[in-house]
């Protein structure tokens, strides 16, 4: 087998057998297929795409190139969630302590921002002492004891989809439906998912600008899911207003705290209850959704979803006490944005949120740019809500002042104020499965 | 200006500027631009195409990527010729004494073969003692004093493409119209072809499989020529069937031999009085193609063209007693091919009468596999000529007792005899200018 063969085959729009892919992925990751070759592979999926039977075996043998984990000894169906990524995007750490209290255990690997979306594991770097890497083992022991364990990628999973994701970034191919569904369902298998749901966000804010797209995204992802044994859910969720109201990492801790003590957003509340309630559907631990949501909100007035977020921080050496004197770390140079006119807040650009908040300090241009955990902004008003002229819109918070003079010129604009209340669309726009 | 950006742009079917091509190719051949992002790029053309502006720029970048022929002290209007190769082409060899006797000089750089097409330089080096390197000035000068010379690549003519081109070779990119045309235009310019007259060539035995595709190459080089200030004009010619009789190196050497001696094929004759007409119209030295083949006509009647050939192989240091003696080094392992019955021979398969030359041991598989230049494939009878039963309609030319066994195999069921004579398409379909 030769892989110009392979890439010939594929720019011509022919099917690849579950031999060749496995060629393809393990020569790539062994180093006997150079890159140059498997970016031109890549930029042909991009145009050709791929079907089903050729999507679920580079899911497979992508989870298949390292390590895979083990979760049976935590006993029960384990579920998994993903979330496509957006702006404002605290979803895990909200659901992780709700679904957990609702006895699903929640074994989470997660990833970090990059762009104009963040990563839960900044977020949860913002706690002091908070412990993002743990060991396979104490990682499992802490699921066994409290049911809920968070930390950033371990140990050698998914080499194949780590290089192919790299070389993607820098030669045009990130893009392509069939590459990314592979990527999220491999690192999901190969850390040992049975269920898994998925949050495909479409809008501004989100990686799918149309839900059109979000759609065939979804589909091709639960599709991969049921070819390869796993049971796989898939919310599209509106990315088109940021989700709550803080956006950077200390302040969004913040924001779950209060949401896990009943004092949470709308939209934040009710996507967290979709997805959370699904994971406890595919967990066998409740019969329906509305069985799951009503868990899950008893979960927060009874306070255990709080108390299993403070025991969460606190097994992995974070401060918790930090968490509820709500005294993390946030920068002092921050600065209001005010309304010049009294009105309805008109719906704005959830990505320009993201960059404005990069702008800020709390995300990353590239993979290796510091943040600043203290960082942010705060949406003062949301898309809807009325505003009296003077009163703030947003808050910026700069790591410095250049930061803060550079992210106002980018706020100035970003919100307008007008006579009509605007519709807004539905959060929730389709469950497939 | 980043390279991901120009291979996200090219793929998203915008048109890249004259700046950014520029960059593209500099940056390739400097190496601050990564195989990788080149293959991914070169796969985006290939699906994408680009505009005759985008072809006619990369031609001139990377015609400007290293040294360029000064032709300027031959004198006189400098005409270059290339074909895009096929099974039994030696028209360079024909060509270049009938048109060189005819007073426009010709100054070629010439490939090897590759795969089932044979090159002009394997054929010359058949000759005992021919040199096929010469430096710059032994080249001119030879040029100056006989008007004729015909070498290998010399120097660091067209890096880029060198580069791009065995890139496209493994990453399934190199059947793409502007990579292909502006691969052949760059050599040309860079050669310091003023007049270009090029033999696209199309059928089962040329690069191009049919007449549609070569006629867009060909209107695409020609574009590009004209784009660029050089006169250039296409010859679609037919390669269905091999041209003229012998396929492999000493034997095509002796087919020029009685060529220039009047007892060449017709269609060996016919393609050859076409191009050299339109390289003598190119170079100012006829008024029309009609007084074009007059003259190369006379060439061969006077002698002229035939004295040339032996001064320009004893100027290159080979040896023009041999080919006059026809004791060129020619395999003894040599087996016939048999007719089963009396009829017309029907057409067959140029690209397999190739592959035959080739498993022979005239071809090469890879770029460094090892030739024997005294094999290869007479075709004693062509499709359309009347053969009896038990006469040969081909005789093998072997390295070796497996080698021809193996041809023997190949060749057994290649040509076929039948009752009616079949119709041959015209050898010539067009002239493109």
């Amino acid at each position: 087998m030769r892989m110009t063969d392979l890439i010939v085959k594929k720019r011509d729009g022919e099917s690849l057998s579950k031999k060749e892919i496995r060629f393809i992925i393990k020569g790539y990751v062994q180093g006997d297929i150079p890159d140059y070759q498997m970016s031109a592979w890549a930029m042909a999926v991009y145009f050709r795409g791929m079907s089903l039977e050729e999507t679920a075996e580079l899911t497979l043998a992508m989870a298949n190139s390292g390590d895979q984990l083990d979760l049976s000894t935590i006993g029960g169906r384990f579920v998994d969630k993903h979330s496509t990524g957006g702006v404002g995007d605290k979803a895990t750490l909200l659901i992780g302590p709700m679904v957990a209290a609702c006895g699903v255990p929640v074994a989470k690997m997660s990833g970090r921002g990059l762009g104009h979306t963040g990563g839960t594991i900044d977020k949860l770097s913002s706690i002091p002492g908070f412990r993002v890497e743990l060991t396979q083992e104490e990682f499992l022991t802490q699921v066994k004891k409290i049911g809920l364990s968070v930390i950033a990628q371990t140990g050698n999973l998914v080499p194949a989809d780590k290089k192919l994701y790299a070389l993607r970034d820098v030669t045009g191919t990130v893009s392509s439906i069939p590459l990314i569904a592979s990527s999220v369902m491999s690192k999901k298998i190969a850390a040992g998912a049975q269920g898994i749901v998925l949050d495909v966000k479409y809008g501004s804010g989100a990686f799918m600008k149309t839900v059109e797209d979000a759609r065939i995204l979804a589909r091709t992802m639960v599709d991969i899911g049921k070819a390869l044994g796993r049971q796989t859910i898939a919310v599209l969720s509106n990315m088109n207003q940021p989700l709550g109201r803080a956006v950077g990492n200390s302040l969004e801790v913040l924001e779950v705290a209060d949401a896990l003590q009943g004092k949470g957003p709308d939209d934040l509340m009710k996507v967290c209850l979709e997805l959370g309630a699904w994971m406890l559907v595919a967990g066998d631990s409740v019969p329906n959704v509305g069985a799951g949501k009503k868990c899950l909100l008893h979960s927060i007035e009874s306070g255990a979803a709080w108390n299993k977020f403070l025991a969460f921080i606190t097994e992995q050496g974070g401060d918790a006490q930090a968490v509820i004197d709500r005294s993390l770390k946030v920068t002092p140079w921050n600065l209001p944005i005010l309304a010049h006119q009294s009105g309805y807040v008109q719906p704005f650009d959830a990505q320009k949120v993201g960059i404005l908040a990069m702008t800020l300090g709390a995300g990353r241009t590239t993979k290796d740019s510091p943040i600043d955990l203290g960082t942010g902004v705060l949406l003062v008003k949301k898309a809807g809500e009325w505003v009296e002229a003077g009163e703030p819109l947003l808050q910026l918070y700069g790591s410095d002042k250049e930061k803060l003079a550079e992210g106002l010129l980018l706020a100035k604009d970003l919100v307008s104020v007008g006579n009509e209340a605007p519709e807004l669309p539905s959060l929730i726009e389709e469950v497939i499965q």
